[in-house]
């Protein structure tokens, strides 16, 4: 079976460029097939301010209503999306940037009103593996921001974790999946307040415990349940780390998620 | 020899949601292998005055420098090449929206400082038809938005009749190719101030003496000029022409240039 190595990046690394170059530089090499997933950060944030449209959040998750999806998409699928592209392109990696609705790559629905109408946020139904593999067969890199649709006409506000987890799910089907959460810590703490106490492997016993012992918290959980349901999904090696594990001598460093 | 179809559409009709989906539907239309070409219109000018950036033009171009930059970014690339990309799916056209970044689709370079600094603007080098060639082999609709990039992680602005132009040349070395500029006007008028007064066939002889007598003015030259380009640069079929040429029934309606 072929290795693809699917990388998400957090919105704090898109907020530095320094340590955007670098990561980009360090995911160009990168071998085999690859695909990476750009989360927002502030920008969008500080945007809609600007343009006197207050942002709004409820448990980490933005309500975009039509005012903000033009912001969002403005920010994520223009300004990020094309700044990561074309810093790749300078590291020699051929990058294709991508919304869902490119190449109908990633088809969601609109989330059902609930208690929260989180407005035009995006639940994914399908991700096309086969035009991924299209596009990797023709030695692009694929850069999907986190921008879906519906497949009317309708671009929605889609979690980049979730894009992340669903995308490597996809392609587990027929590569040898290795995903990794790249974000600001090492990886997950076992003291919060230690950079290097990172968790080597966490199994969903420890991750149980951590979760009644307070050690692992609110912001940590819906990263390590896409982590989880990736591996449920198929995805052979999932990896929760720092963006400084996007190198391939680093490959090995951050916790592996283990079912 | 194969045929393609390159449409090129201005910033009034993104203004205007009607018509720009009903131009949408028309293109989804178009039999056979197809590129779109967007420019960008007033929304980007907008956006700059709302942050408080002043727009600036020298005979019709734009000077981009970084932060008119990062919103023509936002603007073309994210909102309105998405909305467009969008849209041509939920006319069941698999459309995928690029910049000139993605899949180094158009390498260009900043512009040299003469007696005007254009800033970011950028003058292409060129277009990659065997990357556009393996993305329409793939079953894609490319969607060029008129951002371009020179290779080292530098994103540029470029005009968008020039990158019609130069990628209808570049398809032109194997596509029996036409390219279509199409615009608020049904056609190059002979009579400005009357809309029936299309001229059906304009040659290089007519077009010097409607210059000289002024029947064709400053803001149509650019678009003739390219569309006189393409011609000597190989294009077979070369229009400039309303958006409702672009429905197939009416492919034959509008101003053809002839060298």
């Amino acid at each position: 079976m072929k290795e693809i190595t699917i990388i998400k990046i957090g919105g704090k690394v898109l907020e530095d460029d320094r340590r955007l170059a670098r990561a980009l530089e360090d995911f160009a090499r990168v071998d085999g097939p690859k695909i990476l997933v750009h989360g927002g950060g502030k920008r969008s944030d500080e945007l809609c301010l600007q343009l006197g449209i207050e942002p709004r959040m409820v448990e980490g998750r933005r309500i975009t209503d039509a005012a903000t999806l033009e912001v969002v998409t403005m920010v994520y699928a223009g300004l990020l999306n094309k700044k990561v592209t074309g810093l790749l392109q300078s590291f020699g990696c051929n990058a294709i940037g991508l919304s869902g609705a490119d190449g109908n790559v990633i088809l969601a629905h609109k989330r059902a009103k609930g208690d929260i109408d989180y407005g035009f946020a995006g639940d994914i139904d399908a991700v096309s593996a086969p035009m991924l593999d299209k596009l990797l067969e023709a030695g692009l890199t694929p850069v999907l921001c986190s921008i879906t649709h519906d497949g009317k006409g309708q671009l929605l506000n889609t979690n980049a974790d979730t894009i992340a987890t669903v995308t490597a799910i996809a392609m587990a089907t027929h590569y040898d999946t290795t995903l990794k959460f790249c974000f600001e810590k090492n990886g997950v703490l076992s003291d919060p307040g230690d950079e290097t106490s990172v968790i080597a492997r966490l199994d969903q016993v420890d991750y149980a415990r951590y979760r009644q012992n307070g050690v692992i918290n609110a912001g940590m959980v819906p990263k390590i349940d896409n982590a989880l349901n990736a591996q449920k999904g198929g995805v052979a090696k999932v990896w929760i780390c720092g963006v400084g594990a996007i190198a391939p001598e680093a490959a090995q460093t951050g916790t592996e998620i283990c079912l």
